[in-house]
């Protein structure tokens, strides 16, 4: 198989504190022999779990940037028991502008594992986390939000659990975790896996993967960057590997599955009718589409076919056929935090 | 002085409802002969205060072009005494791409006035609404919201008043508008106004003018919605216009004068300290901007020269050196709504 | 081999009408959970014959975004027999836009086929119609016009069939449809083709195809349309799919093989000598090519390779080196209508 | 008033023919001291009066750039009596890109008189023509199209003259110029003109004034072509500048009014249903708008209020409200060429 | 005359060393509370000379910026006698991208003095400029280089002054640079000045005015920073500004009159057959333009029509019709440095 | 194998000399029968070496560009053993944008081979050069320079040999170019090379490849051109090919082996401090890199970590983080040029 053409200023294997680039060679116009640096940081001391945290996976997404930055200074080597190694702009073009997907190849690096290592940059990017870096960890943890056109509360993601064992892990990561909201997906994972995603890349690899919804449009909440920030210590506490770190008492999840999306099917404006966690009944309107451009043509009613509650909603206020205006989510059969 | 050459297809004289274009001559490329559609609704039944309420001044500002159409649809001749001409998309180009300014010329239409009748699509909007439309009208309503990049509670805002009367007719608008926050400018209006705004350009020809700020981030929350159709019957009902209105018992409104606005001076991530309403100190540091792209780089804070409460805040993540972070105002003397 | 992502809103194997949209994922900054809404009407009677009509292939080919959009309003299934499934902008996002190529990526869908499911959004549309759409099919038609650069005759276009019995095959749907001119290509064909046309696709699948340019240079004229929509029916009643139709009698069809086109080689404006059904000899002017910005440089002739007839036309003014300013076509031996 | 900054190469004093460049000044980041190089040519010999020809004042309007680019190369000084000025790409940046407008300040030429000396390269142009050359000119030609949007019939436009005077000498160049149809506008003209128009410069100047609209949809039509030359000859030879030049008979014109277009209220394709010179009656459906997006939904009917024939109609397939469809025009009383 | 709507963040009047920014308002999508940052610098103490420098005022020219930015660093307050105002990046926006012209308006800012209070970024800044800085000013120095389609050896630049007195304050000026070519402007300047540059701008306010050519090519070269830097320290000491300096023994300038400047007139490659400082007779080929797109295509010959030397080159091999390649100079009567 | 969809106008198998276009098919909105012109001139005459040299590979590389253009006018096939094939514009599309990359599709044609005949353009002709003309070739000479953001004096590029006799024969060739700078690759070359380059697929194909840098910063410099030029025919002369061509004396090569690039880690304006040939220790400061923006914040040092001399540098003033600032080579143990 071909070896990827990225090369790492910093040692995986070294003990300490190190920061430095992960340099994508892209030579254009401007730069002959420049290379994309994607930030990456690693904190290590002695043995333990090695724990990859993601941020900036999608470039609109900004509060796993700040959380794994803040993270990336606070967190000292000699508190640690394992590694931490931090990716916190991981499509780098993307979150240096700001966009979901990179402005140098239109990648979404969350569809393009397990990448290519002769492609373009976000393949370039996707492969070296599948077939580098993921092949040595043992923890993969993914910290997306709504980004720019989905707003979610702080929402934990994972997998059923390929094998029963499996299961039990997913179930405590997400009790460690403490985040208001949980959205469990049903099927997939497991080593066959050919999801696009970095979880999926994780599976294939036998890394526990868990992801995270973090609010989005565009925004960032003080509260919710404080849930993640404390979330993420307490995973690495539930690990063994901040053992000084004292806990506090766990808030509980409210574990979902997903029903599906309701989607717009005309262009305008979208007056919403419900808000986050409002309970939804099928053939409900949930919204209407109004068109100012002909002020006195009705609104357009959006009606769910779903019965369950608002997991997530979109924050812009234009919409067009095709996209979703509210995800719907029900309630797993045991809600009680797996503690 | 040089004529509007924009036509409208309703009679501005006409009773009853009507609804149709103003048609701004754009000879372009792929339309010679074609022109911009400018929504407009006049709703008149016979004598009363004429009316002129405006949205998408802005067109990244969404809450207003929805009631605006809501209002156009529900309001009913025969309810009415005196005129309603509403604008829904007033910069239609803007409104139409949900930008703040016109994707044609570049042109915030709410700096763009007086306007030019011959000069681009945003100035001759402006001028027609100075020269064409203002000096047939009472009163001005202009729906804002702090658009892409701003966030407001659902706001008032109006001048002192040019005279003491006019102050006396501004404060009882804001009463009967009953939003939550009211933004009270310090100087400017009357005749000699030279703001290149709509409400200097209503100044200018002896209307009474009032905005608001109702939300923004790009978009639409249901309570500010909700309180925004709520004011508008309330004006109406209270200019003597819709005299079968019932209005609900007033909420009260605190009232701000604006301290300033506070900047970043660093690009990167702007972490918030500070919610909307809380209270700030001079010096007092309220937020963070941190640079992932070099995660061990300390970083920077924000510092409010400024003591009050946050009347407004950025709701976008990136930040660069220029760009307010947070606006600051403190409370008027005199608190009590004015009813 | 990995199976389509896109998935469909009707139910292929139902009788009735329906309408509704392929849905292809398209996870981008304005939609995270979107879908690109490629919309499909199936009208389906009985047992018979399955005809995949397409049309928006390239998205400046307009009579056939027409023709289908009302041939799906008009066509009953209580008239029919058998199932006609239309795809009146296939390429969506080149035909929202009006561009022969998505502006998403770029893709010619009709270089496209075999298409790829895990690809771009043109390369995910080629594979669905190959791999989803055509192995129910019996027929594919596939509406073109010369697009923004060219402009055809009602031309009908077909191969000469892979088997003796394939070319009667089309030789009769040829005549079926009536169009003043065919165009009938050499060679090709046949379950092995490696063609990336839309026809290949069918070729590969065991499908008759037949395609035609109808007209072009971005316009729709209503002749054109009107022998296009007269087609259609023809070609369904020759089927045997509308028996109640009552065809008029054929107008008869110049069948033509193609010689080659003539090319610009330098850059300017072209002065066309030649229209469309004009004789012309090899080594003949069709045009002069003139450079406005230089006045008194003389023009530069273009002059034919081929002997034959104007079978194509470009309708563009504006030529540059490569550019096709016509295309010679000459009678095939038999001009006879095959009816 | 301030000066031109343009300078000519050429000497327009001077007998002989002379090609060269009108500089445009434009400092620029890829050529700080570069001009922008109109192409001009001027033929004279002796005394006589002074015409002025311009084509590409729209940039997509190519029959009257080959047909002045022919003149100069073919007209010579020995054969002439005056002087005849040629600019075949007169808003150079616009016709150099084939636009409508110029891509360097989307100026439209023909809406950009009297021009600004220090402008934008469009409005200096405006003012160099209107304040350097046309003091010098007896009779301006401006050779138009329908450009990318529009397409006539060759068709002269003219006034109806000023005073008594000047309608005999405009109506003896439309029979001079003898197109198939003249477009003869109603009031305007005259010093005190405000049309920011070529005509409207050359009116301001004491220059009597001519445009032609021939063809368009960005091609070029042999016919159009032929009859735009023909014309030209037949006006130079009418002014006595081409005494030696023999016209054939008169083919006559039909002069009609405009009585008005007729817009698209609905985005979509549109399917015409009338032709050029087909008759139309107020009330009567002169088209329709079809959406394939949504299939099963009904067209929208545009329909004429006017009474006429189609003077001009749209070429291109996709339009938006306030785009012409088609232009209606009634014949003049008075239908006799006036020779 | 309206006022200026940019505010300093810092006292022209204070002693001491400051660095702040010109807040220029800009209401903007992504800021609708923004404001353009260009930065500004004041040295000051006591009373003396107040000399404003600028670079930046074209974006793409590079060693003013840094010269400037490490003069700010250098230079204490203690060892000054008057002020030294540093505008690094004069037109901020064009400075930020590295182009000529502002991105924001496409404004030069060169020639966009007076400018307009009301007008785009780049006419507030012109304005600014000569309204509110240079009224408190005696000398300007304006840094540029050829920027990125020119290359000057350095070179100062100057007019001979409008007054006998203002012509040996220039030339002293001249002589204190100590620069190796100087371009004395024949005729201009003066109170009544229309120049739309800087140095127009000066001259209208009675401000002694200098500019300098520094290179250019979009690159920085060590000698010619070293030069600037130099020069701009005996300049200082020259002004009685910096009384402990002790500059070395000047090295001379050559002084030249503009001849004129070698336009390109075809597309192509353009190979050079001259260097700076060749002498170049009337009639000589100073280069050719090949075009290898059509290899066999015999270039064309660039002929200078003056006599002289090399003053400045074009860096960029494209040229394009109307793009200088050489700007030709020739000696001044008298060569001597004037000191 | 797929084949190539490319078609050469001329016949390689001919004598003589021919000129044409590679026609690279691309169907695309303006131009649907179009095709690409890359040009390409065969010189033949006999039998001798094939020697296929490339300009253009890269866009933005002008004085291979133009030396070929003056080679294919210049060589006449009578003075010719064997035959050479020139691509004065090898990545066509790059080379008429003056862009590095392909605008089509932003394909750098020299990490593209081995190409794709079903790909981009730039993949397509990747492909022909690699599978149907190099396997006819028995050297290839590949002209590129620094392009837009390097800057190399005249140097020639080769690897050491795959084999012993390999290595004399590269050996052989740069001292008959006779450049005055060499940079030998260590490792790669051979049958097996992986390389994307065009020097990897002569490798692949078992032809010779060596390249040159010859300048670079988008100019042309008359020194370089006229080595370049020369060397040209004294490599056609050892290869036995241009028999009656007369060598002078050879002015001898400084062979190099790369060390490595020195990278930027901020984003500003590069000061440099160390010119072309300059000697840099470990850890010397090659330049600075300012922030205008904030000009009282200290530059950033630049640091040097090979020890060597400057083979190249970045002409372009701005940097950001990965940009290379200079290269730094080492000379080969045997320095004498081999002759």
């Amino acid at each position: 198989m071909a070896q990827s053409l990225i090369t790492s200023e910093i040692d995986f294997d070294a003990d300490g504190k190190q920061a430095g680039y992960l340099r994508v060679p892209h030579s254009v116009h401007r730069s002959a022999y420049g290379w994309i640096p994607v930030p990456v940081v690693s904190i290590k001391q002695g043995s333990g779990p090695v724990v990859l945290m993601l941020a900036g996976n999608h470039g609109d997404e900004y509060e796993g940037q700040i959380a794994l930055t803040k993270l990336a200074q606070d967190l000292v080597p000699e508190a640690l028991q394992g590694q931490v190694i931090l990716l916190p702009m991981t499509n780098f073009p993307a979150a240096e502008t700001g966009q979901r997907c990179s402005p140098l190849d239109n990648g979404n690096l969350n569809r393009s594992f397990p990448g290519d290592p002769g492609g373009t940059p976000t393949q370039m990017i996707a492969h070296f986390i599948e077939e580098v870096l993921l092949p040595g960890c043992d923890v993969l943890i993914d910290l997306h939000s709504g980004g720019s056109s989905l707003f979610y509360p702080a929402t934990l993601l994972r997998g059923q659990g390929w094998t029963e064992e499996e299961g039990a892990t997913l179930r405590a990561l997400e009790a460690a975790f403490d985040l208001p909201q949980a959205w469990v997906f049903q099927g997939g994972g497991g080593p066959h896996s050919t999801a696009r995603t970095a979880m999926g890349a994780a599976n294939r690899k036998g890394v526990i993967p868990v992801m995270a919804e973090l609010g989005g449009g565009g925004s960032v909440t003080p509260d919710i960057l404080s849930l993640t920030e404390r979330g993420l210590r307490r995973v690495l506490h539930h690990l063994g590997m901040l053992p000084a770190y004292r806990p506090d008492a766990p808030r509980g999840t409210r574990a979902l599955h997903a029903a599906g999306s309701v989607f717009a099917y005309e262009a305008g404006l979208f007056e919403p009718l419900k808000d986050l966690s409002d309970p939804v009944g099928t053939g409900e309107v949930v919204g209407r589409i109004h068109d100012p451009s002909a002020p006195l043509r009705l609104p357009v009613d959006v009606i769910s076919p779903y019965d369950g509650i608002v997991m997530a909603k979109r924050p812009m206020a234009q919409v067009r056929r095709g996209d979703a205006v509210v995800q719907i989510g029900y309630d797993m059969p045991d809600l009680a935090p797996q503690t």
